[in-house]
């Protein structure tokens, strides 16, 4: 029990804590305290009596847990939800996401993002890693809906409608990595989009950026099939190998999907340290395939969860998202036992968290970690009886069962409201910008 | 436009109308009329203007479509919800479920089918089709609750601890029929297990009752690889070809699970019409493997959706199912365009309803069927923008955007509030039930 008697902001009391902590993952009947932003006691709640705080949470015997952590999205592309499915890639592609994103510009991206924050805020998402177009108004979008992202302009060989030539790309990215240093909320990433769009000059200058400046490097990478055979045919080497050849690898590269490896290019993510982000709702919505994960892990890879846009899932919700990956790795390995609730949940949380480079600020309920905190209502018939939390996490709860959540110690959502968007107002932007889209 | 000065029970008004009927699959801007628990009525809003009616249900914009059908539950299981996962299949049943089944009785049926359809009915599931122990308990909480069922005691080789002795069960199995004969929402089906638990004497037994009585047959069918392989060795025939060896196919079977079929067998279900309830959820959960649906339906197979019971989900909620069967089964197949939004919509709907033998009775808003409704709340950020109203039912709606539910008429969720069960007592004497269970 801590002792000390520095002032409590915020006690959150009456709830069952999942830490994400592997020393204490569970605390039941516990309390926590949070000052400046900040997890500054976590224990029994006797330790807390009569302990004076500025506010109080009643968790009202739910679940508190950290924040979930979205490790790939492209935010903006709710503007594109539902615009078309179930079509062959390259139709999908061609015909329908290339001309919508034609459209887009900052305003657009900035309500995209915004409607996309108020979704993964109301459903316990408090950080996602973002790659688009216009990633400014990314930027700002979740700087006032109050989540955390990690942001990057995405950069390829062709001309950009935001930047144009990709060494403004560079400068672009430079400019919002000087912008955002030392924001508390959001952090700036260098976001090359693939080894099949960018040169391997254009990879060598954006790994050079990511290590001078020590930002995040997030690329897709080996999604598909045919991008596998082509740089095989090409070059002799796998997607990831010819990211190891470049000399690209480190533990600051973000790997999207990794859907097409062998047992070679695991042992070379493991060698070098590099995250993954696993996207199995998107990847199955897109047939790109089934992402080794079972094997990742077992080689030691972090490996985050993301939802990919929305174009291509369709929505943003991360607890929906643990049950499919929990369950899609079962039935591919018919294995009941790999991708176990608890390990499901790290990948949302802790590992998440290492995923995008914030993993010593967020991703557990631990002492000096920032205040990324969700309440899960459990006194619902589809969470009752409740034998195991992290089971109902995973297998049974819903993004719209959590009722508060808080970033850095702010409240952006309080008993299912979300605080930060007027989220009528936001519809009806949104809708009104997209109206001629599809036509 | 129907001109009849019949009197309007019911006004259902403002809303996007989902039919599920080939004709007129939507009618933007419709109004539908429900009188004697029935739909007399549906069409364009302007057909209805000046027409009184008893009460009316605004829609507020949201989609208004056939309450959905869940094709193979067993609904007490909600009282092991997340007892245990992540095992290995022997070591869930023989050391999780089968105990904690051996304490079952009447009143603890009672209450955990009593908490499936708080959760079913909340979250857009008007009908489901039961297979458990003490069926009689299941009957009267599903009377009790209001929602539509079609319920089987089931029968297998062993005593069991409801009935006793097989004869017994085929008795309980003819009481029921007799006692629900009729019922507007109650149906009653005869429901040996499975061949692998049921002797050929009480496969065929069951099916003469089935045909006697005109009863829909349910049976557990091709679940597990092991199952097909030992019916192989054991019979030289795959269990579908051992069922059809012993002339028990025809239309009024519904085959639950079907996951390792070859086109032969494919080829039987078809020429006999048998139904068949794709449970993907529970089958993922389980690592039994992936059920050849694609392939079912261009064999023009009638295949229903369902959750399988929360032991193996967790939950009950048949829009996230439709989400992962139309997902699965295109990263199986590598192929993008198959189970398309629409055709899913059907398998939870129509065809549902025609799977477990009340296709005449519910399934679509077509006039003269059974007035079982939904309104789908859909002014929230998940779906928002809205181009395709389907695949939003299908990629980005849960259950808990479900704001009103009917069935035959009668209101059993208004603006998210069940009004037949009291849910904060019912969730209590659960768990106060299962207290005890799995120490």
């Amino acid at each position: 029990m801590n002792e000390s008697l520095s002032p409590i902001d915020l006690l959150v009391t009456n709830g069952r804590f999942l830490t994400m902590d592997p020393d204490l993952p569970w605390i039941e009947g516990g309390a926590l305290a949070v000052s400046g932003g900040r997890i500054t006691e976590i224990g029994p709640a006797a330790g807390f009596e009569g302990r004076p705080a500025a506010r109080r949470l009643d968790a009202r015997g739910g679940i508190v847990m950290p924040g979930l952590v979205n490790c790939h999205t492209h935010a903006a592309m709710t503007c594109f939800r539902g615009l078309a499915d179930d079509l062959p890639l390259e139709t999908w592609l061609n015909e329908h996401i290339f001309p919508a994103e034609a459209r887009l510009d900052e305003e657009m991206v900035y309500w995209g993002t915004m409607l996309a924050c108020a979704e993964m805020i109301r459903s316990g998402t408090t950080c996602f890693c973002d790659m688009y177009l216009f990633e400014a108004s990314v930027a700002r979008a979740a700087k006032e809906a109050g989540v955390r992202a990690v942001v990057g302009e995405v950069l390829y060989d062709f001309p950009s409608p935001n930047y144009g030539p990709i060494e403004e790309g560079f400068a672009y990215t430079r400019d919002m990595a000087a912008r955002w240093k030392d924001d508390p909320l959001i952090s700036v990433a260098v976001e090359p989009h693939s080894p099949y769009l960018c040169s391997a000059a254009l990879l060598d200058e954006a790994a050079g950026i990511s290590e001078e400046a020590g930002l995040l490097l997030v690329v897709h990478l080996a999604e598909t099939r045919i991008e596998r055979e082509r740089s095989l045919a090409e070059r002799g080497l796998t997607p990831v190998g010819y990211l190891a050849d470049l000399g690209i690898l480190s533990g600051r590269l973000l790997a999207c999907h990794c859907v097409w490896l062998d047992d070679a290019d695991i042992e070379t993510l493991r060698a070098f340290d590099v995250k993954v982000a696993h996207n199995p709702e998107s990847n199955m919505k897109l047939a790109s395939g089934i992402a080794p994960v079972p094997e990742m892990l077992a080689a030691g890879v972090c490996v985050g969860l993301g939802t990919d846009g929305c174009a291509s899932n369709n929505d943003l919700d991360l607890f929906a998202e643990m049950d499919t990956a929990a369950k899609l790795h079962k039935v591919h390995t018919l294995d009941p036992t790999v991708l176990a609730a608890e390990q499901v949940l790290k990948m949302a949380t802790v590992e998440g968290a290492r995923a995008v480079g914030i993993g010593a600020e967020v991703g557990s309920l631990a002492v000096g970690k920032a205040a990324d905190i969700v309440v899960v209502d459990t006194a619902v018939p589809h969470l009752s009886p409740m034998y195991r939390p992290a089971s109902h996490l995973v297998y049974a709860a819903k993004g719209g069962d959590v009722r508060d959540v808080m970033v850095g110690g702010r409240f952006v959502v309080r008993d299912r409201t979300l605080l930060t968007v007027d989220v009528e107002e936001l519809m009806d932007r949104v809708a009104e910008r997209c109206r001629n889209i599809g036509r």
